[in-house]
């Protein structure tokens, strides 16, 4: 029964209906309705037909040959056929090889970039996937298969859009310094567009590629709104951030932009090898939570049947769950939601979490070294596997390396030694901070360039915060009920990375609530102390990570929305 | 600057200050304050040794041994203490050899089952991930390490308190058959409470483990309702699955549940396995979206900075973007969300999806090669790499082995074909089903026997539905406009994927959105036409596959919530 797949173009419009249209009526309305709907289509076929014939026409008038110099490659070039069909192999450009010299082969991919050189040659660039190929049209001698007229033609072509290419495949006269495939190059003998791209790009990859032009979208609507020129018109052209972001499939095809999605894939996947091979198990945690669990400020609220729903702002109570109902290590990658009105290059409304929980044996530095550990192993792995895609990063977001702590030790600082640093040898506003505060984005960032400078590391751990800034679950110091068993992991200056030892004893998440000024008995909150109520809960800690941030900051790119492929901010719900 | 672990018990409350508070205040406010934390500590502490002392004497007291009679055992059992420590070796149950035989060991774990047999030997076992062990406390000769009065109390430990045990590894006089590792026990020498069980479960574990008594919240509502007794009382007691549900710590503690969990993990793993080996990347599809994307119907709706936010009811549009970005194979795993007021057990407002989407080279049957390919790549997985979940979970639901299609040859048949075998091979009420109209939930179920009777097969695919069934994206087959280049995939009758070829050009996007009524110039859909007006976009398919489904239905589960850590229903929102 089952239904071998019958090479029908995958191009083709419905209008391709077989002739049947004058049998006779067999069925009755639905029968008519076929007929019907099949006329249209033969309509519509011919219309094309003719629409077809007089472009030639005026191609053909322009080229100055007249309309009576038939074009003897007319079959050759144009829209594809929803019926096309080819004998040519169909490769794929990374797969091409000497043996494939003289062979007539078809590709569909990009017209990416073309230039006409006389009235009988024309050059252009096919890109498929990360690989780009020359594609040389030149007329032939005999007007066939290459008539004038098509070389012309190709001229209205519009870069981006899909074509199919059936092409002998040919040695350079020297190497094309200008594509990825710099060995072979393709000589056209038919060239269809598949699916034209409009007559003007919003921007062309070519700007798209290069850096943005500017990352600040107030600052960019201010300046508009008081006229001044976004960018200087003598300049290479560049793309504000918000202009690639309101145009992702152009962003999308900048090679810069595959490079950072590819790093950013790779980041996942060695964060869920390290943690597999350590025995952690994967999990989905709740989009759509009962309350707020973090206390309730900046969450989405919906309405929900009658009553109200909250997005998730993290997966802590369902992490904690899971270690309570004897997971023993557990990790899980999802979009986490924050509904706080920043504009800023390092905020989002929705990000995608990287978060682990782990019981604790006999103390917390254990989850620590765990999240150091899978965080070297990531930037370890990166290096490794993605070097190319870094250095593509860097030529265009120029960056210094990523410094890691030597012999693969650990930086980590406690928080109170972190506050002396600033004090004793941070910028002069700093002089008083004090061990009971939490610590400023300015702060952060002085930090991170004097840790660099004095441990040659731009990843390390701040730990120990005061219990003051941090949520009801934190774990007090056993030493100092004023601090607590938590960290931050810092990338740069900047924080990838928020977590510590939570609070096992029902008790305690109680006492902890109302040191918050919490109500432990107010619904939402009496549902995360059941978890610990409903049986006996193991010591246990943990951590979330922010994919966009990490990848941000190893690649030290202007905005975190730079590594994500849809980003979400207050006045940014699409595309 | 790094600070090693030191040894401080995860589990001390931040009662245990060093004894510093005689020491004269330096500091001011600060110092006082942390002085006064530290008095307060100190109370507590007290407070906390004389509560133990009145506990333990009260335990004597019952023992009958008089107020009098030393517990020469005191010190080795009651809460553990802030400052616990020891010596012990710490192992994990799964990895005690023979070289441990006679040597003392510490595990933390889960009190499973006690029972005592007299007053001077209790038996228990002891959990800790996926094994158990068996404990035995008996009272020493001399009265030391254990006594009377400490195997007394052991009685009064609850089932599912987090424990820790100290003791002396042996070998049973025959192997313990209730237990996963059968070849050794523990002689307690210590026992203190980490986290203690409530006095009642909700829920006892071994009901949990047990199936369901019922899956359907409505029906459990009204017969409670009407006073009926919702299990029989001389049955084995069982779980309704809303108990199950509204106690996740439980559920989770049911061997059966984490059994499903890992399969359900495994499958992903295999989703993107498979998929990496065919050169697909991952991306992000984000959850908050401009407009609902497939018309409008059930979409979860919520206030986001003055406009509104819809939750994506798929990763359709995003899926396109990538393609029409020049990815050519993505797929992507998250949170989808319908605001469906369906209250069955096949039926949930968030799940996870797995999706992929890719271009098409020739035919659309690629992609549908694709997605049996990993489903069967998936199945083959499961098989191999999870028969021992795959058997726990058949021992508490029975099913039939999930039948694949003989020598990997996929089963396909046609919309048509299938409502031709329903209307001549199926049941009484099928003889008039129409090739035009939709399957419904019986009618899928039915074919689902009959294909399973006529293929040998739990597993098939029905291709070309009718293009009136299916969104406006669907691509009609070019030779036949009444119906469409799509398909579902099915298991045992019930469908887990949709999916297929999609209008890939502007003008075609937009006839698709106007013969569904839609209007392509309204803001959500425009920018949906928008993606294929940027630039030319490649033929391409795809398909969703439900993680949720394919678990439950490969294990023929009696509901989908079964497969789900956190189910969200209209009526659940929590735990």
């Amino acid at each position: 029964m089952s239904e071998e797949a019958k090479p029908i173009p995958a191009t083709a419009p419905p209008a391709a209906a077989p002739a049947a249209e004058g049998a006779p009526a067999e069925g009755g309305a639905e029968q008519s309705k076929k007929g019907a709907k099949k006329a249209e289509a033969k309509a519509k076929k011919e219309a094309e037909k003719a629409r077809k014939a007089a472009e030639r026409e005026a191609a053909a008038k322009a080229s100055g040959a007249g309309a009576a110099a038939e074009d003897l490659a007319k079959d050759n070039y144009g829209n594809i056929s929803p019926t096309y069909k080819s004998e040519a192999k169909r490769v794929r450009l990374e797969e091409i090889t000497e043996q494939d010299v003289g062979q007539l082969v078809k590709i569909r991919g990009t017209l990416q970039n073309s230039r006409a050189q006389g009235a009988k040659i024309f050059f252009f660039q096919l890109g498929k996937g990360v690989e780009t190929i020359q594609g040389v049209m030149a007329v032939s001698q005999e007007g066939k298969p290459i008539s004038k007229q098509m070389v012309k033609w190709m001229g209205t072509v519009k870069l981006e859009s899909i074509i199919m290419v059936e092409a002998l495949v040919q040695k350079p006269l020297e190497p094309v310094k200008s594509c990825s495939i710099s060995g072979f190059e393709l000589h056209v003998q038919k060239l269809y567009i598949v699916a034209s791209a409009p007559e003007t790009l919003a921007v062309s990859v070519a700007t798209a590629s290069r850096a943005v032009g500017g990352v600040d979208e107030e600052e960019e609507l201010s300046k508009a709104a008081e006229g001044l020129s976004v960018q200087d018109k003598d300049a290479v052209p560049v793309a504000h951030l918000s202009t690639l972001l309101d145009n992702p499939v152009i962003r999308k095809r900048a090679p810069v932009d595959r490079a950072i999605q590819d790093i950013r894939n790779e980041v996942q996947y060695l964060f869920i090898e390290f943690l597999r091979s350590k025995g952690f198990k994967k999990f989905e945690a709740p989009g759509l939570i009962a309350t707020a669990s973090e206390g309730g400020a900046n969450v989405f609220e919906l309405p929900y049947f009658g009553k109200s729903a909250f997005l998730a702002q993290s997966p802590q109570q369902s992490k904690q769950c899971e270690i309570a109902g004897g997971r023993e290590r557990v990790f899980c990658i999802g979009p986490v939601y924050r509904a706080e009105n920043s504009n800023t290059p390092r905020h989002m409304t929705e990000f995608t979490g990287l978060d682990l929980e782990m019981e604790i044996e006999e103390h917390y530095h254990e989850v620590m070294h765990m999240l150091e550990g899978v965080l070297l192993y990531i930037f370890a792995g990166l290096e490794k596997n993605c070097a190319r895609e870094i250095e593509l990063v860097r030529s265009i977001y120029p960056s210094e390396k990523f410094l890691l702590p030597a012999d693969g030790k650990e930086v980590r600082l406690t928080f109170a030694e972190a506050q002396k640093l600033l004090r004793e040898e941070g910028p002069e506003e700093f002089r008083n901070v004090k061990d009971d505060e939490d610590m400023s984005t300015p702060q952060e960032k002085a930090l991170g360039a004097l840790v660099r400078k004095k441990f040659n590391t731009d990843f390390y751990v701040l730990d120990k915060f005061p219990l003051v800034a941090r949520p009801f679950y934190a774990f007090p110091d056993p030493e100092n009920p004023e601090i607590s068993n938590t960290y931050d992991f810092m990338m740069r200056g900047q924080e990838i990375l928020s977590g510590g030892q939570r609070l096992h004893l029902p008790e305690e998440v109680e006492k902890g609530m109302r040191n918050k000024g919490l109500d432990p008995n107010s619904p939402g909150l009496k549902a995360y102390v059941d978890v610990f109520r409903g049986a006996g809960v193991p010591p246990h800690g943990g951590g979330g990570i922010g994919l966009d941030r990490v990848v941000s900051w190893y690649l030290a790119l202007p905005s975190v929305h730079l590594a994500c492929a849809y980003p979400r901010t207050p006045k940014r719900l699409g595309p």
